[in-house]
């Protein structure tokens, strides 16, 4: 997000937020806008900015840095300024802090954290990466069954301050066992004398620890909520997931797709205005070096029919053309696949349904671009050339579509991502089908008529 | 989302949600579910299970559908039926199921609503599509600043049945000019006795109407707010967007971007499952079909030089390696800025900046592809034939990564989408000026050396 461009209304008037950061007021700014205005710095200076903030403050805007920022100023602070952090910062931005220092100084640490946040600490930094256990804060608030719906709400007044939200409370047993929900709205409007128990809402929406977290996510978008209850494979009530972390996992979630669809490894998990050099080179050189091999296979299949081009050369000139129409409409269909098993939107079962449709649409994408063609064909090499250039067309964008279709499905049965099923990879599948196609009925139709 | 994937628990027991969807108990599934498993049935066996359902949960559960499903649904009803679900609906559902109507149905279903549903209606119903205006909601708690905390409490606790948030109240003057928010967090915490104008944040963060419907994602992303307060050019309120409609519309944006990256125009409204073949073929084929005329130049870049290729016929065995490879890095470029431009990681004068990382990256990923073909290069055509492919190959990676990066930045500043910058694109126009380079490389060569 750009932060200079969110306006701020106060009383009717009208201000732009600065377009320079005046220290003394920093604080003034909001936290986001502090934290995007320390990215366009060097990490020495957001260091310095950042000192000289109060220290509640300061955790704040740490906590809307991101991983690859955080690190940076982390390994610039001192230990006295790493404990202080560690001490105000959220729960969930804890863990993240404490997982991005060196082991040796996380641990040294932990002795600045009052018992309980020390325990807490220890079991958030035990989940895997990617978990929702990873995600989930421990900041929430919990409400015993017997308790009225008065002294629930006094309860959740008292608790304002500590939880991540008041407005989602769990209900549990004395083991934890998570019995149900109930939401301040609820709350407030309901009899002042009836119980938390007769309240709330028994059909609970929930995520396990180690499901992934973007299963978190789209239960969250799905259902709207404002926060999902995470428990423990003893169905133990261990945290929750706020809609916002849940906004920001399906955000992570889309680029890392985006990047997959166009042949680099994963995403950045770092600003890619400040990701440096070596980190952008690994990202995309293995999938060049993999797609050159790929491409080979071209190459090949041209070498294989190096007599046929060689008795006719204007072959060539529709090469890039046909190859590379297999490949886009194959791009085009991994994609649309590619998006819909992400969102959900269709699952691996329906693959026949999604084939069949596909040999249908492809089909009349086919005989379009055969249109489209036939006349450069008939100008260039007559009719002979133009009924191979316009077969060709009709064949190559229906083999390009359905491997484009039937990749994502494939690596999911796998239990591979789908995204892996990205643009240069299928072109580069497409287009070695292609020149085999190509080349195979030029060699035919030549032969016929010549 | 696959609604048959939400578990649920319920005092510590669980239950897969039924496969089967018997509908007497139809009311008592969540209604995203059941909005889930009516898109898998066809709309009249869809419209004869709603039309079972109270009329509250009907709406519910309307609400959930996607504007497709919705419109098919709504095509089936009796004119009553419509007006009851008019009646019944959120007010940001409302106006998308109007619009969805045709005209005359609609103006003729508008005397079932109260005047001042009706007016809200139309005004909701006036605002382009895209824009923030079109996504928000006019179920909204307002707040005069004289009341005091507890009044302000008693206030929402009544409005709490027909607002879409009470967590978020806005505090207006007498001309609906936004004043400042306050949460019901800080109002429970407040003393009794405080007043709203001393407990509002005067600092607002808000939308104009008709700012583009994702910058308000954005704001609420950024900020991590509950909802996000719209002003119309006179500075008055006049609606929110709520963080559950930005989830949506963050996603809606990162698919149309998906989907336009893969070479398809802009994105399926509609679920790609049930999504017909005219629609795909339309969405899929202007596209390809423009890019045929791309191709064109490298047909025409590689007739050019047909002397060259038929004095040195083993050239062809690297054209796709040496082409694909352009693309694939110009595609991978254009993955990386596409993305980040539409998250707002990197802005239009980042342009210098980038391209000069670029160079470098490039230049490393360019050698490190030249030694991995130079090799193949000695084994087909000898000593000159590998130095010829191996400078084509840095050359034509630098070029395609520098494409594939200026072009998201170049629409950007035409004020068009950069998302337009596809894969497919980006590989038309690399292929196009690596045949060039590659074989005014060769032609050189083979004349220095013959």
């Amino acid at each position: 997000m750009n932060s200079s461009e969110s306006r701020r209304a106060s009383g009717g008037e009208h201000a732009e937020q600065g377009s320079a950061l005046p220290d003394p007021k920093l604080h003034e700014h909001h936290p986001a806008d502090v934290a995007a205005r320390l990215t366009e710095l060097d990490p020495r200076a957001a260091h310095d900015l950042l000192s000289r903030l109060p220290a509640q403050d300061r955790a704040e805007v740490f906590g809307y840095l991101d991983p690859h920022n955080q690190s940076a100023i982390a390994a610039l602070c001192s230990r006295a300024e790493l404990a202080d952090l560690l001490v105000h910062i959220a729960p969930d931005e804890r863990v993240d802090l404490f997982n991005a220092l060196p082991t040796d100084t996380g641990q040294a640490l932990l002795p600045a954290l009052a018992q309980a946040e020390r325990e807490d600490l220890r079991r958030l930094a035990s989940y895997a990466e990617g978990t929702v256990g990873a995600v989930m804060t421990s900041d929430y608030a919990l409400l015993r069954p017997e308790l009225t719906a008065r002294e629930a709400v006094e309860f959740l007044r008292e608790r304002a301050p500590d939880s991540e939200t008041i407005y989602q409370a769990y209900v549990v047993d004395e083991d934890r066992r998570l019995l149900g929900t109930l939401s301040l709205r609820e709350l407030i409007v309901a009899p002042a004398h009836a119980t938390v128990a007769e309240l709330m809402v028994k059909d609970v929406i929930f995520a396990r620890v180690d499901d992934p977290r973007e299963e978190a996510a789209n239960k969250i978008g799905h259902y709207d909520l404002l926060a999902l209850p995470v428990v423990n494979g003893g169905d133990r009530l261990v945290g929750i997931v706020t809609y916002d972390d849940a906004m920001d996992v399906a955000a992570a979630e889309a680029t890392e797709d985006f990047h997959k669809a166009g042949g680099t490894l994963g995403h950045l998990d770092v600003s890619l205005k400040t990701a440096d050099v070596g980190l952008l080179y690994r990202k995309r050189a293995f999938w060049l070096v993999v797609l050159v091999f790929g491409n080979i296979f071209s190459g090949a299949g041209i070498a294989y029919f190096e007599d046929t081009i060689a008795a006719f050369v204007p072959l060539v000139f529709f090469l890039p053309l046909l190859i590379g129409s297999s490949g886009n409409a194959g791009a085009q269909s991994a994609t649309l696949m590619v998006r819909a098993l992400a969102t959900g939107d269709v699952v691996p079962r329906d693959w026949g349904r999604m084939l069949a449709r596909e040999l249908v649409v492809a089909s009349l994408l086919g005989l379009t671009m055969a249109g489209a063609v036939s006349g450069i064909g008939v100008a260039r090499g007559g009719l002979a050339l133009a009924v191979i250039v316009a077969s060709t067309m009709v064949i190559v964008v229906i083999v390009g579509s359905v491997i484009g279709l039937s990749l994502p499905f494939i690596l999911s049965r796998l239990k591979l991502d789908p995204a892996a099923a990205s643009a240069p990879l299928v072109t580069s599948i497409a287009d070695a089908t292609g020149v085999v196609i190509y080349f195979s009925i030029a060699t035919g139709v030549l032969r016929a008529g010549g």
